[in-house]
């Protein structure tokens, strides 16, 4: 995997406020060039939403946003770009002159991705003096959630360039997936058109309305295919006789008359109405924007449940996340051991989820548990514990937390962790976290711990090893001059 | 909504069992007539592995599972069913002889559904004497997770039978979904046959493999589709501008060659041997069985990340896993009254769920908390605190928890919590849980919890109303005749 330095984005609707949101929140500076009058107002919208989505998906350490400029030319936006990624409108004219300007501009080993969701690359390329290293980089909204880029090269797309764009992507937390041969709308968009041109012929001769097929499909393959696909899905379904028995079997029916497929429906102004009428009845009053949050929200959360799937390994999207996650933890490691530690530790910064709320909109309670475990987590890297050390064999365990709750933290609050370690020794680490709200400092909550340094084969406690003691040894030290803090060593329905 | 109160299930296979296991964990006897020989054993898997994803998807009390029993004949299967649902092989000419029969045995009164996922229910209910009580009720695989029944009529079925079965799905926990005109494949195989069809012309033109396909689904629409459907994702698409605006921009791709679907792919040998090789590459050594619990464990994670949608209210097919379990709260709270009250009351009785643990397969540390939150939830139901009374402003909060780690709870493992009151008044509550593995009865962790009466608005602690303490009075004067457990009243480090 290999890092962007600095990327360009030409063009800042949805799409390519989308890749700008993925390249600063990873760390990378954008220049944007985008005549439109609005193209400010639109990434600032498309940035925000994303900025609240990604608070809300991981609590590891997102590095440093990087610098967003506005350039007033092309050319000013391209210099210096090592990924140049180009989503201006739709029209093959359009985009082949606009690419022969950055192709003209470009430092020479520039890599230059399309963001076009239908053309062929070979028609892109036509007019570049470096052709090589042009390609389709084709998204999906929101490109902040979704991690999939189709990578499609033309006829004169060199394999380094594929080879260098797929490698370019998990640092931005995307996953690129290299479409063998280039067709107009690659594979994606295939399979999206298919079911429209038959969903459009449902609505047209009224079989169900609009929210009734969205229901057909939320409540049914659309949970299929978060997870797994068309074809896993029916190798499933063909049970211990296999993908070619289901394929024998299933057959037939691809000669029967089960889609109007042959025919495409006219989507005349009747049609246009029909829809949109039907559309406006199904969103029942929720406005775009509400329409946007709860699907992120919902992203979110269906993207943290396959983070848990597999047995805790992570499945499809959900396997991106923690991998992408890994990486964010391993960069940030570093730049928190430049923490001060003659205070109490800030280790944990984050927002409240809405996978974390009930329905009055409060912080379900185990959920402060989670907040104060992921403190501890992030303490114990700092000592050097860390998902390496874990899998050698040893680790800290928990035997013991009292929680406090002196307020409420509320959807989207924003808060943060504080840690002191008020005692340890060889086996024991004797922590007093505090839960702020960001705002105002406040303190919403507190826990206190006692961690025990394990043997995870043997299930007993075992000495740290030295390497571990010399780094917890000065914190320990510096905390010690610390106050107390109020509310340790509590029992339970103590009088204060 | 009106329940079922015994159901007759025609035909055992995948489907079939499906809808068995649907009813008898709905609390539903279930009599069954399958003359394969392996019925028993296919319906016994799907059986097992309905149990075991719905100990995971909930905690709230399913009721005491109904009866099952294998009968020798049609007629004796179907004696005294109010639903009977048929699921033999797709042919019309078996399923119209098999209805007959039911229709002959059947009461007058009883509901008789089609699991075809093409006939039309017009065809199917031609020979039959009453067949106004015919419809079609579709559901997908898994049937035990997947919410969605499609409800189709035929020429001569009522409009009070369709209403009577779209009223006795959501008891099951399943979602009916009306589709107004009947049209072979219905709504969903419509969508998906399409959708095949130009996936199948992906993989024979060699454009991609099945897993890239499955890749391109799942990190992309499919995320979308489990929470949203097609029209409401466009109608977000086309901005502020809102739908006709999409349409209108979408409209001309309607016209441009992005499909093969004028075609019908020839699925040859070749092509079969090539999905079937390609799967299996896929499956990397993984066997049905093991993809079917990776999907089964990412449904209900996906599920119960949707049950928090829409700020705690619940979204799409999460909305309807909550409603469904507020009916089990409500039908479960009063059989909770029966417990006996002079020992710990068990309240939870629950299985490790995949999204609950590590990578090593350990119960995290916060999902203790939940358990013991929700031990307090079913407690304070107990005493007329549930979602009723906390709407009408009242509540009661937990202000203190003390946790004690005694051993580890692993995925899949059964566990049960009970609850002990050590003191309470007309304002505290102060109560001692324990966490048990069930096959041992072994205590593996603690909570010690102190929660206060509060008037939620106000936010300050109030007296609990007469009607709330006189339920809890009786349950505290027998628990206080209790030893004081073990490990009350510790704060953290204390010595033992």
């Amino acid at each position: 995997m290999t890092k962007i330095n600095k990327a360009a984005c030409i063009g800042g609707g949805v799409i390519g406020g989308g890749w700008i949101a993925r390249f600063l929140l990873a760390g990378i500076d954008v220049d944007v060039y985008d005549p439109h009058p609005e193209a400010t107002r639109i990434v600032g919208e498309v940035l925000d939403n994303a900025e609240k989505a990604y608070a809300m998906l991981t609590g590891a350490p997102l590095p440093p946003r990087g610098k967003l400029a506005f350039k007033e030319t092309l050319e000013a936006a391209v210099e210096g770009a090592d990924w140049i990624q180009e989503s201006v409108p739709e029209r093959l004219d359009l985009k082949r002159n606009v690419l022969r300007q950055i192709d003209a501009a470009a430092k020479p080993d520039a890599l230059i991705g399309s963001s076009t969701s239908g053309l062929l690359p070979t028609d892109l390329q036509r007019d570049m003096r470096h052709p090589e290293r042009l390609f389709v980089a084709h998204p999906y909204n929101p490109v902040y959630l979704l991690p999939l880029v189709e990578i499609v090269g033309g006829e004169k797309t060199s394999a380094a360039t594929i080879k260098a764009a797929m490698d370019r992507l998990p640092p931005i937390g995307m996953r690129g997936v290299h479409i063998a041969k280039e067709i107009e709308a690659f594979v994606g968009d295939r399979l999206l058109e298919a079911l429209w041109r038959e969903a459009l012929w449902l609505i047209k001769d009224d079989i169900c309305t609009v929210e009734t097929l969205d229901d057909v499909i939320r409540y049914s393959f659309g949970l299929r295919w978060a997870q797994m696909g068309l074809f896993q899905t029916y190798r499933i379904a063909g049970g211990e006789a296999g993908m070619r028995h289901f394929l024998a079997q299933f057959g037939p029916a691809l000669q029967w008359n089960w889609t109007k497929l042959m025919d495409v429906v006219d989507l005349d102004d009747a049609l246009v109405e029909k829809i949109g009428q039907q559309s406006d009845d199904q969103a029942d009053g929720l406005s775009i924007r509400e329409l946007e949050r709860i699907r992120d929200e919902n992203l979110v959360g269906i993207l943290q449940s396959l983070k848990g799937g597999h047995g805790g390994k992570g499945w499809g999207a959900g396997k991106l996340l923690k991998d992408f996650e890994q990486q964010l933890w391993a960069a940030g490691g570093g730049a928190k051991q430049g923490l001060d530690i003659t205070k109490p530790l800030r280790l944990i910064d984050t927002k409240v989820s809405p996978a974390w709320v009930d329905y009055n909109g409060h912080m379900t309670e185990h959920r402060y548990l989670q907040v104060f475990g992921d403190t501890s987590d992030a303490l114990l890297r700092l000592i050097g514990v860390d998902l390496d050390y874990v899998e050698r064999g040893h680790s800290y365990y928990t035997v013991e937390t009292h929680i406090r709750h002196l307020g409420e933290a509320k959807l989207g609050q924003a808060i943060h962790s504080t840690a002191q370690i008020l005692a340890s020794d060889e086996k024991r680490l004797h922590v007093f976290h505090a839960l702020h709200d960001s705002a105002s400092g406040e303190i919403i909550a507190t826990a206190e711990q006692m961690l025990l340094h394990v043997d995870a084969k043997a299930s007993k406690a075992v000495a740290a090893p030295e390497e571990v003691l010399a780094k917890l040894r000065p914190i320990s030290a510096a905390h010690a001059a610390l106050a107390m803090p109020e509310g340790a060593g509590r029992h339970v329905g103590q009088k204060r």
